[in-house]
């Protein structure tokens, strides 16, 4: 099976001259896969209910010829300006009331029936034309959904909320209920009375938001889906859509179930030395999404982006170990944006495989080389194949969206961010050589050792039920922030957490303390100092951030306290064991050190083994794949392997190898059949 | 007389089986006053012109069955939704033009006579059909004027801003004059042509803002007549509405005419070292205000509040403490937002009286401890007495809205903070044990022997002139930024200050020489360092901040220089005696402990005794009122009491008592009456 | 000739009487010139057609009588707010679609025919009036075009602006290719599809914001020449319109054409120690945009400005040492905002030459000294004279208002700040005592040994090709950030630079890597460190910010390299022989004392001799004009004069002269004749 190789390909942006060019190109560098028609509309159809695809037909028999399978766009990513000028209200709206213009992208509303019927009569011509062509690999329906425009707040977006709710609620009354509108004399008469979250005196009903952004995500969702209908009806080929990451805006665990293949767009920063640990975490959720199957590497910039303050590169090997990162946490295709650096628009300074400066690069070199690579990988089978393998883990992290909603919502009792506590997690875990999945929390977990389920805010009685239950078999940990109320937001009363979770983990939760600074007539406020920790949970002292609070023990074991202030004495980690399981609480955001220490008590207890590092070295990355050890060198200093086996891409023993700065190699037990 | 104790009450927030249990809590903690109704209007009358009491009927029923007194709302601070759909241009405007939605509270223009009409017509009903019961103690009008819309920019603001100008000038030629609208050719041929103060190119016309700052205030205050108009002519119950502190935008001078007992809502920020002295000169206003009556605190928060970005609880004690704070510096009530902590909305994570977790809880155990104690404190009588006793005073700080709103304009010499330079003074004073108060520049001064008029800056004759007859008499300190203007922000020519206010000083000032940091390109600023100044007003070196001038003395003695750069050997502070007074002018604003050596030595030359510390301890706080001295100490540290008497809450004897952090004592002379 | 002495006088403000104390005071004062009426439309057209002259024909009349000539305002920089009332549609409109209003100043849409035709009718009656009246001196045109208001987003500047593009593309292909629209779906289909670039969901097309600025600039081009062409049909006396220094909206290469005199508002930070060298390249510029000849000085501030957060005064001198760096920089004229300080406005801080404290003050008494002085200094003739004399160059920098606008665009690879770069060039140049032009790209650049070409963006192949030529014979540096695009926005291909600037350079750009700080999840950005550098460039180890880039060699000398990291051993500045010429190039942004070393060793090689020190002393700024060469003290500390000749200012030998900070010499040879 190949391991797809390639990128966003815009030749219509070129003269016709140029696509010869492209295709040699693409040849010396092994390019697989072409995405083409992403923003393809408004030369497709320009203007209303005429159609031009001459060019596109000769782009796919040119692309086919030379043995390049194509990623087909539906086009719909961003209409033409006539689009705006015919029907001025498609343009979205903010929740400011500033309707926005044409002159960039994405400008439409979600809820835009105009736009979806002129969306889907496009789709309709072009799979119509294209469903049979040889060339065509998936269909890629519109492109990044949400990512500049994912909540829309103009009358047509506000009279399908009001839809939207009628359906939810049947009877205002319910709405009135479940929003607690006795609150601050909000109770709605009559669904007519409601509107989106426009701008408004001071905060907003929370669960009001909560719903908008639930509706917001199921627009986006029906525009896709109405694409999608369109070409199930007619073609049998695979479908994606592809993700960002963790993007708070849409639930991509509800977008996963519709989609053929998992794909995403990510652009870690180079700048960022918490980059590689970061981008980690990203690859596990699109692997996690797709229930563990492979997935593709949509986007990913070959070198530097555009979009930054300022845009770093990528330093000699980084694109190919970032590369390597995706196909060790479970990818099977490696893409870019783009295949050739733009010459004009606002991406002109993003970086293409075919830099502005042309081929006498050091990033072409690496472009063909990595090509190279994934070539002859694609090419072993057996027990050494790579592609269609999966990453076998233990350890998951939960993960909803209604809680990172709800949990960055105003009016909370600290500014907690919901990506930086998983991400604390997640590095803490697999610094520690551990393969993490993400799961809902309603998701079945027998199939996990630990899990880790950390500012889970909204937790229904389900969740709440399931992740109790699981502490009944496994090890789980919950971390702050989590249950605090319901589906809702209304507040799990009583100290929080609810039951049957709370008697899991033998805990309540008196009143929250979160490290605070001075804000003294809102003239700005501080960095409050970490919190004062310690306790066998840590192995002695330590430090947390962000959380706190008074925590009653009823039934389990204080592993650790605050130890300082009106918190001193109090417990911080406590550990209730059940028959087979056990139930841990953590009360606060340990600092990495810390944390990583935490980790690794919870996973030995869980009975997981830790496995031997692979390498010396303090940044290398180690993770299984199928019969394959990945390991990457992120640090700045040499790595030596200590590990057996034998480099994939080498052909070298491994142990004793060197690995420079951005080094990467595939270790294969000396068995491993090369294909 | 009682202290009364209790709180907002919002039980439609609750189903009816929690209201019994209020009840039985209420008595465990000595509840006396219940706010009820505040934002019921949507709840009263759920559609327009149909009322639903029958649910206040039952609980103001229940709550006088059980002793609880209670504090009726008018119930109007939020329109119901169907008030937006029904008439959309109730909706408040900002000032670039974005109409506020419904969905969180106070959505309404104060000028829109549809709003006044609905909400006079509520009052009506409510007034008619509580007046005489039995439970009623006070009528709460509205809540919180002004908290999130203060100034409306909507056409229907608009119309109302031309008829109060036209009622205040007349003619436009006047208006013409006043606003100074020679200047940048804002020459308006007829008040037709004026508009609020909305975005503009540039700064927009001082005048004008300062005149919509009045009339902003004055719509408020109409809405609240209109409400009062309709109580009074049928109850005779006292009225009150809550003020917010030092709230910017509401003069509470104006306001505090046409309540019968102020009310304050108060949230210092715990995280804060600050807020026990800011805290204290928010008392001193709030008694100041009622003429040095006794006012109640009408709302606090029990712990966290929820709105700022991290919420840092009460320490314990410290809720208790600064309650005390309250009853020292006049108040006769403790009230708390709210009883109950919400399940659901916004406020949710505001904490209550009976929080999340309920009662076994530390937060509940002081609201218990603090409701016996008030209790015991409430039958004191005689010179023992605290209810109903005063604070005396012979110092006092002008304060004057319109030069707050001056001072803050842009376009200034440089950005003073109005409420941090009166804090500067007040803090200072306190902490020589003086009890402060706050006065009108214009009041009648005679029963003081010092009087500070710091950034008092757009002072009218009248007010020039009282200030500089109580120099005759008293000790006048005149800080930076006063009388620079009149009251139409027309400048004081030939020196500022205005006469006779100049000569009773002895100085003018040439210019304004504020430091200043660089801004190069409006690249961004700095803050400058502070300044070096020296003489006997400080006892030796000193620094200041905030402001600076040349300043020239014709008539007085210069008793500080500054030291350095262009302004070294300037005078900064002068002194001008007269036959029973002096004038003194302050032309920076010192650092606390340079502004404390230099309130020492002005209170000292004013014939003031400064009171022997009741306590050994930096931050112990120390106030007598009526017969008692209260002794707080707000330190991280046990401080020993140094007095002679006994301690009201404990009946031990003073001398040698020692308070650990948050304590509190109430010393009196040991003769006292305990009643 | 005469230095013109005087400013910004608005009698309107003020009661009659005090107009004869003006001129009582002007006379003392020596003040020659008054800039009368700029903001009176208001005051002369009181409603729609109505005019009133008579308080202006007194005011000329009494100015004449008093010897103070006039530069007279066409009175169009602020309509009246009946404008706005009758049509407000002619109110400008922002971004984000918010209308501004009346209440400031210069609120109009540029593009309004409605404005233009009311300015055009005013402009008509007053020079109607007073084209023959014997005080004019000068016509002064509308005031600082587009200090407020430069871009328009309104309808009607939406139809100009669709006009504008119709005319310079002729057919909506030709839009659509140089705007680049096949990039994300753009492509237009009519012109009438175009809008202005309003708020929109992402980054607008950049050639759509670039044709946006120049149209923005065009239409207030339009706006000055439709005035002039009514004057000119009238009157030959010389017209003017201030600029403002380095001031982006406005393209002034273009404007210097159109006005008979350069005329330059500027108002350098006295709290900021960079104010001098700042100031001194605003000056060049102006002396530059009139192609040499003198220019006024047509606004400064006698002392402190009021639009500043905390504004500086002027330290005692510094008023007339910056006015003399204005004559020694080529101006014959020294004029100040304003005459009199206002008693109301939003001016009323910004100082005045008579200040609100009346002329007992430091402040009066410079303008009197400094009014004496220019008087005996206008009278000087011959090798002594001062007005009319040029300040000779062999030094220029390039500066073009497209490649401004272009570089600080947004999806850039790094926020390059335009005048910073400059401002670092024009610094290290003139602090060698170097006299720096500015030039645009595509001018004859024969009379120069040296030009250096910094961030010049968005370059041409006319101005690539003059640049490359001008190597030949002369010394080029060519910054980084130059000839990236064409003045279409499109990518120069192969290694930027552009034929045949590349060749003349012998190097091209592979990639570009500025330094960056983590930007993970947009939570903030830091500052990068600074990049190592070393090479006999500068004389050893350097330093360098902003930008970087992996830099190819064809054909030139590397003089430095990058020192660390994936840069490390990469060329930074490097050079080119070519017969009589050379062509540097410098790949980074060198910090002050790297760049003077840099600056130094170019201008060596470029054969311009550095002139010996004037005197001692780290902050003295030294200029020749004519035969005098002025020599300023921005320093702290005094400074010793090394220079033979004559003080033109006390008549003393110059040699071993003390300069006071702040303190002015004019050194002549003492041959010189004085007039």
């Amino acid at each position: 099976m190949t391991i797809w190789y390639g990128g966003d390909y815009n030749p219509e942006q070129w003269p016709r001259a140029i696509w010869d060019d492209d295709m040699r190109l693409m040849n010396r560098a092994g390019i697989s896969l072409a995405t083409v028609g992403v923003f393809s509309w408004a030369r497709l159809e320009p203007r209303p209910g005429e159609y031009d695809f001459g060019w596109l037909d000769e782009l796919l028999d040119l692309l086919h010829a030379n043995g390049v399978r194509v990623d087909l766009a539906t086009a719909t990513a961003s209409p033409p300006p006539w689009l705006a000028r015919e029907h001025p209200e498609t343009l979205p709206v903010t929740e400011d009331g500033v309707r926005l213009s044409v002159g960039s992208r994405q400008q439409y509303c979600p809820s835009s029936p105009v736009y979806r019927d002129r969306a889907r009569e496009l789709v309709r011509r072009v799979v119509d034309r294209y469903a049979d062509h040889p060339a065509i690999e998936l269909w890629h329906v519109n492109n990044e959904y949400g990512c500049h425009v994912s909540h829309c707040y103009c009358d047509v977006s506000a009279e399908a909320f009001r839809g939207w709710l009628r359906a939810k609620y049947g009877q205002i009354d319910e709405l009135n209920r479940v929003w607690g509108t006795a609150f601050w004399s909000q109770r709605y008469d009559s669904f007519d009375e409601v509107s989106p979250p426009r701008a408004a005196p001071t905060f907003r009903n929370p669960t009001q938001l909560l719903d908008f952004d639930r509706f917001s995500n199921d627009e986006l969702l029906a525009c896709y889906r109405a694409e999608v209908e369109v070409i199930r009806a007619r073609s049998p080929i695979p479908i994606t859509t592809n993700f960002m990451g963790f993007f708070k805006a849409v639930d991509y665990w509800a977008w996963a179930r519709e989609v053929d293949i998992v794909s995403d767009d990510t652009y870690p920063d180079p700048a960022d030395p918490e980059s590689p640990a970061y981008a980690a975490m990203v690859r596990d959720l699109m692997r996690s999404l797709g229930g563990g199957a492979p997935w593709l590497l949509m986007e990913q910039a070959p070198s530097a982006v555009n979009w930054r303050r300022r845009n770093a590169v990528k330093s000699p090997g980084q694109m190919r170990a970032w590369s390597y990162q995706s196909v060790a946490r479970g990818a099977d295709g490696i893409l870019f944006f783009q295949w050739r650096q733009s010459v004009a628009g606002s991406e002109k300074f993003h970086s293409g495989l075919v830099p502005h400066s042309g081929t006498d690069t050091r990033l072409w070199r690496e472009v063909e080389q990595l090509g190279q690579e994934l070539a002859a990988l694609s090419a072993r089978t057996g027990d050494a194949a790579i592609t269609g393998t999966r990453v076998p883990s233990t350890v998951a992290i939960t993960l909803d969206w209604d809680s990172w909603w709800a949990i960055e919502q105003p009016a909370s009792p600290a500014d907690v961010s919901y990506v930086r506590t998983l991400f604390a997690w997640h590095r803490a875990l697999t610094s520690l050589g551990l393969a993490v999945d993400f799961v809902r929390s309603d998701a079945d977990l027998s199939g996990y050792r630990l899990v880790v389920a950390p500012a889970h805010f909204a937790a229904s009685d389900a969740q709440v039920a399931n992740l109790a239950s699981f502490a009944e078999t496994g090890t789980l940990v919950v971390g702050f922030g989590t249950a605090i109320t319901d589906e809702n937001l209304h507040v799990r009363l009583g100290g929080y957490l609810g039951e049957p979770l709370r008697s899991a983990l033998g805990v309540w939760i008196e009143e929250f303390a979160p490290p605070a600074a001075p804000d003294l007539q809102n003239l700005g406020i501080g960095t409050p100092p970490p919190l004062a920790l310690a306790g066998e949970a840590f192995g002695g002292a330590a430090t947390g951030t962000v959380w706190a609070e008074f925590l009653r023990v009823e039934d389990a074991e204080i592993l650790a306290t605050f130890t300082e202030g009106a918190l001193g004495g109090w417990p911080v980690v406590t550990r209730r064991a059940t028959g087979a399981g056990a139930g841990w609480y953590v009360a606060t955001l340990p600092e990495p050190d810390a944390l990583r220490r935490l980790a690794e008590r919870v996973a030995l207890e869980a009975g997981i083994d830790l496995p031997a590092p692979a390498a010396t070295g303090e940044q290398v990355e180690t993770v299984r794949r199928g019969g394959s050890l990945f390991v990457i060198n992120h640090g700045e200093e040499d790595a030596e392997l200590v590990v057996e086996g034998t480099d994939a891409l080498t052909g070298a023993p491994a142990a004793g190898m060197r690995l420079a700065p951005q080094g990467v190699a595939i270790i294969y037990p000396t068995s491993g059949t090369s294909g």
